[in-house]
Parts: C-alpha cells; sequence; structure tokens
C-alpha cells in the first residue's frame, strides 16, 4: 500500500485540502494518506521547500509526497513529477522541490501532460484538486512516472543561499526560523564545530557552541546543532526569534573570538 | 473500507477530535479517518455549509463525512444523518447540510434516536463524540440509515444568497473569503463570462474577467472564474480582502460599461 | 492493526510532525496514524496532560500513544514508554503522562534505553524523531514493551491542582481554557450538582448550575457540565475567558447563596 503525504498553503477551513483527500480517495482508494502541513505561509515556496527536505527521505521508498505551494497556478509553470532515490514527488515547477532535487543522484523528472491522469475540466486555480492529486494517485495505483508525460531536464531551482568561510570566519545566514523561534541556518555542523569560535546573528553574541538546551539558563541565548545537523540558535524555554527581533535571511557568523569585527 | 471524514470548528488543542478519533477507532476500526478540517469560525455554520461542499461529492460514493459544528448542542435540535448521491452525512439540524441538500436528489434523511448507535451517558455538550461519532461508526460498518431513526423531511435550511439580474446587471454578493484573500461571489460562470462586463465589489472596480492570476501584475486586482465555477474577485501574490477592505457579504456586481451605476 | 496517535507542540509547518510521520511509515508500515494535536502551547506540559486524558482511553487497547512536548530534550530526562490498562503511552519523563497516570491501576512503566529501538546518529534536539517515534513503531509492531528497557517506578508527576471543600463550599480552579473560551474546572460534577449552589469565577456571578446552553440568552454566562464530567462555566454564544476576563489558574467557588462572601 502507497503512502501519499500532502503539503500545501491551502490552511484547511477552506477545504481545498479535502477536495484533494476526496480525488485521492476515489482515484487511489487504498493509499494512505499523511496530511505533512497546511499552513506554509501563503506562496512561500522557499518555506515549503525547506520543509520538504525534513520528512521526504525518512518516509520509505514508494512513498508518494504531494507539494502544493503554487502562486503561479493557471500560468505556463510546469506540472513536475519526480522520483529521487525510490520516493515520487508531485508539486509546480517553481523551485519548491529545490531542496529535494539539491545534490541529488538518481532522478527521474518529468512534466504532467497525460490528460488521461487528470481530472476534466481543469480549473484555472486548483491545480491541487485537478492534476496533483490525480497524478499522486496514478504513481500510488503503480502506475508509471513516465506515463505521466515527456522528461524535464531543467526544473525551475531556487538560488538557495550558501555559507561562505571569510579570513578565517563562516559567515551563513537564518534559513528558517520555526515554530520555537528557533533560527535554523545554512552553516553545517562540520563548519562550526571547534571549540575556539563563538556565533554572532546580526553583531550579537550566541555565544560559544553548545550541547543542549539545559547548558544555559532559561531565557538565555545558545547556539547548537539542530536536528537537521545544522547550527540553530535559540532560547532556552523562550524564542530567539523574539529575543534577538531577527528571521529568516539575517547574518550569522562563526569566528575565532579574535575575528568578531567580522558580524 | 470505508472512508471517514471529519470537519469540525473544534480547533485540535483540546482534544475534542482526538476523542472523536478515538470512538471512530474503537467502533469503525477498519475505516480510514481524513481530517477535513477543524479551524471553521468558531459556531459559523454557513462557513462549514460552504466548506463542505467542496468535497463532499469528491469522496467516493460509501464515503461518511462528519460535520459537527453544533452551537446548539444540548437543546432539541435534532441529530441527522442522511445518504445524498450515495454518501452519508451526519450532522447536527441546524442549516450546515445546507449546501449538499441545494438541489440534491436522491437524498434519504433520518433522525439519531437508536441508543444502539449511542455511546452511553450522553453528554450535554459534546454530541460529536456521543452521537455523531457513534453515527458515522455505525454506517461505516455498513448498518442502515433508516437503523439510526425515523425519517425527516424538513431539515433546517439557511437561506443561501441568490445572485440576480437587475436591469441588464448581475448583482451578487461575496459568500466566502478564503485563506489567501479571495472572495468567492455566488455570481455562476455562466451569468459573468462575457466579454463587454466589468466587475465591481462595494463600487470598486475589478476590471474585466481575466483567465488567470498572471493576466494581472503582483499586487493588481482581477476577477477570474474560481474553481468552485463561481466569480472570484482576487489580488494576484496578495489578499483580495486586504486591499479591497470588503469580506463576507458584501456586493458584487457584474454588468456592462455603461450599467456600472448600478453598483 | 495497530493505530498511533501524534500530540506535540511542533506545529506543522516546520515538517517535524512529517519526518516523526515518515518514521512510522518507514517502521511501522501497517499502522495508522491520528493526528490528536500539534498546536499544543510550546511547552505546555500541563496543557499537553489534559489533552492526553480527553481522548487516551476512548481508544481501543492496544492503540499506542505518542505525546512529544519536551522543552527538555537533550538533557537526562528519561523517555518513557507505559502500557496503562492496555494502552500504550510514549513520551518524555516530564509529567506530560501525569492525567493518564492518575489514579490508574495495571500499569507498566520502562525507560526507554534499547538502542535497537532508535534511530541511529540521535540528535540532541528532536527525540520525536529519533527515539519516540521509532519507540512507538516497535509497539506498534508488537514487540515487548520490556523489549525498550528497564523498568521505571518513579515517573515525574505534576501536581494537579485538586479542589477542596472549605466552610459548606467547593473551592476549585479553571484547569483548560477551550478554543471556544469555555473555562474547565476541577470541580467534578457531583461536588457541584446541587440545586441550591451558585457558582462563582474569580468573585463574579455565573448562576446556578445549568443544564444546557440554551437555559440562557446569547452572550449570557452560565455554569454547567461539560463533557468531561466536571464543572464549566461558558458564555452563550461566546467565549467566557473573553467576557469575564479569567483564565487558567482563576478560582471557582460553589457555594449555597449564603455563602458567596467566600469567593
Amino acid at each position: 500500500v502507497a503512502r501519499i503525504t500532502l503539503l500545501t498553503d491551502f490552511g484547511t477551513a477552506d477545504g481545498y485540502v479535502a477536495a484533494m483527500k476526496g480525488v485521492l480517495a476515489a482515484e487511489a482508494p487504498l493509499a494512505a494518506v499523511d496530511d505533512a502541513a497546511h499552513d506554509i505561509p501563503p506562496g512561500d515556496i522557499a518555506a515549503g521547500a525547506w520543509t520538504l527536505v525534513r520528512y521526504g527521505t525518512l518516509y520509505p521508498p514508494g512513498s508518494v509526497h504531494v507539494v502544493v505551494i503554487d502562486p503561479g497556478v493557471g500560468s505556463e509553470r510546469r506540472a513536475l513529477a519526480a522520483e529521487i532515490a525510490g520516493r515520487f514527488y508531485v508539486a509546480p515547477d517553481n523551485g519548491v522541490l529545490s531542496g529535494v532535487l539539491d545534490n541529488a543522484s538518481n532522478v527521474r523528472l518529468v512534466a504532467i501532460r497525460n490528460p488521461a491522469a487528470m481530472r476534466s475540466g481543469i480549473s484555472r486555480t486548483f491545480h491541487g484538486r485537478d492534476i496533483f492529486a490525480p497524478a499522486a494517485a496514478w504513481l500510488a495505483r503503480g502506475e508509471s512516472l513516465e506515463g505521466l508525460g515527456p522528461a524535464v531536464s531543467d526544473p525551475v531551482l531556487l538560488k538557495l543561499p550558501q555559507p561562505s568561510r571569510v579570513d578565517g570566519a563562516v559567515v551563513g545566514e537564518v534559513v528558517h526560523v520555526d515554530r520555537f523561534g528557533n533560527l535554523i541556518t545554512n552553516i553545517p555542523e562540520a563548519w562550526a564545530a571547534r571549540a575556539d569560535l563563538r556565533v554572532q546573528v546580526e553583531g550579537r553574541d550566541a555565544g560559544p557552541l553548545r550541547a543542549i538546551y539545559g547548558d544555559v539558563a532559561p531565557g538565555q541565548v545558545l547556539a547548537l546543532i539542530g536536528s537537521a545537523a545544522m547550527l540553530e540558535i535559540a532560547v532556552r524555554d523562550g524564542s530567539a526569534a523574539a529575543v534577538l527581533e531577527v528571521g529568516r535571511g539575517s547574518r550569522v557568523v562563526v569566528a575565532p573570538v579574535e575575528k568578531r569585527r567580522l558580524a
């Protein structure tokens, strides 16, 4: 039995997600459907790309991940279906697959064009119901990726911000702020894990790298390695985003003490 | 295997929805349960009725749709179970089924009265757990609609606002505002789709009918046909509700240019 | 087929819940997974404990309830697995199981220690993915509770506020405020159900005990017995929390008229 996940910016109250689930129930009745999230900020493709990476490969091969964050719906943007390392992905061609395509090998990618894999009478505003859910059902039933449409070799990719090494320091940025106000950076563990380094966010000191929240007092800022093996800045029992008043895009510097002027 | 959907105004944090799921797991262990939405505004029967129409018939026949938006819980209002075009619905008799009953043929409707289909010790405040979930499990197990109670012929129906034709123009109103701030009207595609017409919302011009969001610049207002085949007013990459400062009940006029004084 | 429920304070947008679901899909592919709630206020252990009681025992024996509200993640706090009256619970040892452990007999409790029941490379910040979801999968597959680790006899328990009888009156407090603004108290039905009593919240009169919301006019405050068989204070078609400007911890007195000075 295939498992299908749904990631959207639809919220749930309007029934758009339920409409997709109805299509899946009708067209892939044996599949199990998991809600990933529906509260991605409206149109925030980068946020969706980030979230998808958190769970995509934790699901077993054969799973089908549907992503509908689609501000360009109705335009000429393509609808994509992909197989990456044995999992399937269905999404608009707007960069939302950037995270899972990044550094991936073993990728097959097609544009969804086969009318037999779509609902009849496709709307101009709701391809989640009319194209993406039917395509997911198609894959969940075990029909072929290639049957959905022609191969694609040039998917839209977001330019994901990369950390850099500058004069002995590492300069990165906040790429995600989570519900707890944790500031998740694009600086990997291997670049940050050295005892003589200190972390700064927009010029404010976050101290040396700590192991756990409990290493500082409640309310204090700390830097640690988060669950994605990236440097995070947090506040114990609080919100680093609120305390430091920073957000996505904020500059993060990891440097030996004597390099702190860089921040 | 039957599929059961849940639509409520309960939110999830209080455990009321989970309590209903527990009852379903105990009494219909083979059924699959889909969350439709739990963030309908508290007590907003019209919003629930609107949302239910978005997905009710997309589910396959045999599905059981549970709707618990129930400000009159504990009073003499009846608990209903219905079969409409092969799908089952379980809900309080307060109008929340109006949308799916509207123009429906092939309707069977009963009042839930059979104690064998309820939990023992029914509370005065939580019929979702004590009456509606058990009734849904009853139907999902394949037991009969008539077994739940006596036939009903006079369900409570909301007076849904209808568009009208006035002196060559169409006058309707906003019936739903979605998460994106799209203003969804009660004017059907067939009444709005003519090239010489312009759309106005509370006297403000929304232009002629467009095909897709991409037909205007970001931030601009446009009118288009939405996924329910009704006229919608939107802002590309933005919220029409916020930009135009209008909401449910706002007046919408579709008229030839020379009739615009009607608005 | 086992059923697994998830209760967290993670929200959904960050993908943490989806990551747990991915682990469950990989490690217990036949289990059905229900979302209980993910919008518990961040770190609010008491709220989680309260919510869990609402549904824990409504699920059938063999169900596995996962609770991850875990501000102490990464510290020395233990990870617990329990069997209580035939249902399984997996949670951090921080008191979040207090409600279901309270007055429970037939409890087996272990500390999760077996590396074979965990993901390899456990993070310091996300035991939901690395420890709790794998342990839930372990139990859902029918493997033994004792196989997870050694027995525990001293779980952390919250000091749940208890009502008291004072000079002929009952004094309790608000222990939960739900989405509707209902004030749920720790005063059981048997202590409040007497015709000559009146209810007060922080010194403000909520009247005698009523049967249903419909017993007062819209907008009026009333006291009634809620779905947990506890005294609740509500406002018909409104929010008691907003109208009375009170919340969790507020003092509630049930007293004969002549005792009202107690409040």
